[in-house]
């Protein structure tokens, strides 16, 4: 059974000595001192540990059922659920107005990344939840917002995102739902959409999906998408539930992963639907969601990594087997602990390094998007728009790679089901795919984001890498750190001067390089990171800090990071300077 | 549902083209002309595609059962095994005098890769009682051969290897399993065993287990262990059944993937055994046996990959999503097929590239055993035991990580139980696991193998990549091959002096670099069988060859290898150059 416990010390870490968010002038964030974050993180890693981490592996055993065109969540989830809605889990950065705690976005992410290393499939039901309660709260009319936020706030009514139809994914263009509108302002929604993630369940009194139709006039391809929201149970004048609304389940999956949550088919038979936002101007809609959809499913990848790695710590401690090749490190034994081994360590150095730096560069991320909500900066949007496909290809990337190597740690007995590392790898593999496969990260970074306003927001990221190396000029103890971020950064300038230079030619030259480009870019990004980590650890042991231990610990692995992972960097240039023609040389044919 | 179809022309050709085998001088390959092995590899790619494919996912959805003390496997396991048994195909490489056809080994791996492909788990059966088959028939004696080796030859009886147990898997040193000798040349052994593939089953008249246990007098460590036959059913001496032996299956083990396989916990409660080889010297008995077993997981590795690649071609062609960048591909349709995206193209040439050069690596070195084993060639048997780790060790992580490529063609419907894709993934999860986790095979590689023999095997390969470039000299067309493949070996031998120059010192400073040298060592592998392989289609061209469009997708392929996966080279150099300080800096209390 999983055993995870929150690592608070870490976050505090995060939040305090490397972004000092008290000092950060961003409102919503005076009250953001040590002791009060303390306090929420605590009371969140409690719940983590207590109620969601023993339902991990119950969920994935357990998974959905559908009977008789309900859907069963597994044992145990319902109590669950209702314990988070009870903590005011589910409102924490949510509007004051509908019920919320109006605390800053950036700490609803740690406590999420609690809840999701603790149990993936579970804190769907609410982060789904949540994205359907931001898109209403910033396209809703007044009433909807009344009608909907209060209820969704608290989660007595959970929310649905409905994209995906069979034939069509990442090109909605093709969709094929239609709303025919009604004299009455409403329209009837037909179609199916498929991967509904939490898209029918037990736990709450009502589902509110919203989904994307094409209703008539809009013309062709995404132009002609609109926004609707489509609740289970139609909601009456005073706000009590209604009638059932046509739509039903028309299957779950049968998934790899995240069993606990329902999967779902969903059926739209002429289900009364009203209007989310403007008409035909759906997809705007979606996408000024998308930063914070996509930083959660980022935020999924390292969070199932941090469990991973947990897992394969505690087991490297205590499986013993052959001796330290410098000694006997543990002569009273038969044997070993394999932590003694280097490979072994390696594993976890790359394991702790990656997912120390992700939450760094996750929590970074949360903070652009409360500066671009909160403070009204368009750098910040910028920045943060910019940053987002990397926060979600590549850690989510390197998260399953992470959950891969934590398994590994464990020998054949990570492959067998009694252990919960089987679990993480075939969770964390879907947050590569869902949210826009990671392919499509890329393409949005090369193909949109790094020309986005002429380039600017590259631009000021690659000042902003200067300038951090530049700061720490004459500081000894930084310059392996600066060295091996200078060097990397010089190699993603060359990158983007490679695509400026053969782009315009032939669009297939970047498009060839993207996905290497997303790799080096967050390899660029972690460097920063532990760039900055490892200035606030010396800062820390410069002023005396009784917990040395910690802080030379953080050094060491922000070490390790810049000499063992940022050589990738150079790989992934030399792919990307390669351009179209090996990619493209053969004909369909010759596959 | 699987649609495999072995890929005999890609097995032609390295067999013929660029292993030339019927010209080699291998005792048993004169008969081995194109015709021959042509006919061979046609009848197992039927046998594949049409009676195993069909039941991979059988295997998968039902599983192995445990009822009353009996596995029963997934429905058709049982007719199909009949009709491998029926063709022949378990005799392929087996001695004629037990009943074997006494074909190449070589020949019986590139016809275990179809099956593999095809059905892993159900494979596995008859790859464990071939193994089991080569230890009696390589340690037992006269008797113990005209007891057992006909049968299993036939698969009328399987076999199975037993070396872990719950606390000692990598040392087994550590073993507890007794054996306690009888008066009448008997053994009773005593003890519990773990993770025994296919450990019992209802597909044969007997399991022929082999047991490493300690005998009395043998002394501490691994040098206290013997080998032991112990056969579910006791044999007559007339060759009959007799009674049950005092063995059961203690448990069947819930895995990740390769359900199809029983995985089981063995109990030995005094059960009957004969010694097989010499007392206390049960360990070299089975490292005799290594090579091949660990060749057969690395083709693992990359069977599973062709079978993934496959099924991502096939749906990459099909699935229409988006337009080609430089304009519709298929105008006639509502979208392009994503064949036509350059990042998918990416991940196809990924994986096309590494399966097609591991499959000629793991022929070369099934040919290396031929060489050793048919024509005594000490060079070759010095070169493949140098390879074996890497075999075993990077064809098993790239044919995992390209399973998982495969799978992220699919988008969500990869990620989904009714496409292959999540099983592939499984599957091929154990075979960097099993047979000694890839970083043992690490460690053997780099704490054993290079210095070996006072390093000459690997100054041998070092001298073989650099004469291969040489033959190349003049030739425009092979520079692209033979400048990537010197850089490449250029720094595997910087990393083999790193080690020289360090590891004395320090031990950790080249255990700290092992898994990168062995993925280091792996590309320079490919790299040479890519030049190889490249020079070999040039010929075919030179010499007007009818298939261009083979000869030319070959070259291109090789193009891509090189361009695009050599670069890892420098990255693993730079790694293994930081030394054992990054990964050793941590107290075990720091993690």
């Amino acid at each position: 059974m999983s055993s995870f416990i929150a690592n608070t010390k870490d976050m505090q870490f995060v939040l305090h000595e490397v972004l000092k968010i008290s000092e950060a002038g961003v409102p919503g964030y005076e009250e953001m001192d040590r002791d009060f974050t303390e306090a929420v993180l605590d009371a969140a890693g409690k719940v983590s540990s207590e109620v969601l981490a023993p339902l991990n592996e119950v969920g994935d055993k357990e998974g959905c059922v559908l009977e008789n065109g309900v859907v069963r969540t597994p044992k145990g989830f319902d109590a669950a659920f209702a314990a988070m809605k009870e903590g005011g889990w589910t409102a924490l950065d949510c509007d004051p107005e509908y019920g919320g705690q109006g605390m800053p976005y950036l700490l609803n992410c740690a406590v999420g990344e609690m809840f999701v290393s603790a149990n993936m499939a579970f804190n769907m039901y609410q982060g789904l939840t949540h994205g359907a309660y931001s898109a209403i709260h910033a396209h809703g009319t007044d009433e909807q917002k009344a009608t909907y936020l209060p209820k969704m706030v608290t989660c007595d009514w959970t929310g649905t995102m409905n994209l995906t139809e069979p034939h069509c994914g990442t090109d909605l263009g093709m969709m094929r739902t239609k709303a025919d509108p009604q004299d009455d302002g409403s329209y009837l929604i037909t179609g199916t959409k498929i991967f509904i993630s939490a898209g029918d369940h037990d736990l709450s009194e009502n589902v509110i999906h919203l989904v994307l139709a094409k209703a008539p006039g809009g013309g062709e391809g995404t132009k002609g998408i609109s926004l609707f929201i489509v609740p289970k149970f139609l909601v009456n004048a005073d706000g009590s539930l209604g009638e059932r609304n046509s739509l039903s389940v028309g299957k779950l999956e049968e998934k790899m992963g995240i069993h606990g949550n329902a999967t779902c088919v969903m059926n739209y038979d002429g289900a009364k639907g009203w209007l989310l936002g403007d008409l035909h101007k759906g997809m705007r809609a979606m996408f000024t969601m998308m930063n914070e959809a996509r930083l959660g499913v980022g935020l999924q990848g390292y969070a199932v990594a941090e469990a991973a790695y947990q897992e394969a710590v505690a087991y490297a401690k205590d499986r013993t087997q052959g001796r330290a090749v410098t000694g006997a490190a543990a002569p009273e034994k038969a044997a070993d602990p394999i932590i003694v081994h280097p490979d072994v360590r390696r594993m976890l150095m790359d394991q702790k390094s990656f997912v120390e730096g992700a939450r760094a560069f996750t929590f970074w991320g949360a903070h652009l998007i409360d500066r671009s909500h909160k403070a009204d900066d368009a750098e910040a949007e910028g920045l943060i728009s910019l940053m987002t496909p990397v926060i979600k290809g590549f850690l989510t990337d390197k998260g399953f790679e992470t959950a891969v190597s934590a398994q590994q740690v464990f020998g054949g007995h990570g492959y067998t089901e009694d252990w919960p590392m089987s679990q993480h790898v075939r969770d964390a593999r879907i947050a590569m795919i869902y949210e826009g496969a990671n392919g499509i990260q890329a393409l949005d970074l090369v193909g949109r984001k790094l020309a986005q306003d002429g380039g600017k927001h590259v631009m000021a990221f690659f000042e902003m890498v200067k300038a951090e190396c530049k700061s720490h000029d004459g500081d000894e103890r930084m310059k392996p750190f600066t060295d091996a971020l200078k060097a990397a950064s010089k190699q993603l300038q060359a990158a983007g001067m490679f695509f400026m230079q053969n782009g315009m030619k032939n669009p297939n030259a970047a498009l060839s390089g993207s996905y290497d480009f997303m790799h080096l870019m967050g390899h660029v990004c972690l460097g920063l990171m532990w760039t900055r980590m490892a200035k606030a650890a010396f800062t820390a042991l410069d002023n005396g800090a009784s917990d040395k231990a910690f802080y030379e610990g953080k050094i060491a692995t922000g070490r390790y990071y810049m000499a063992r992972q940022l050589p990738a960097c150079a790989m992934h240039l030399a792919r990307i300077e390669t351009g179209a023609d090996p990619v493209m040389a053969l004909a369909d044919d010759q596959f």
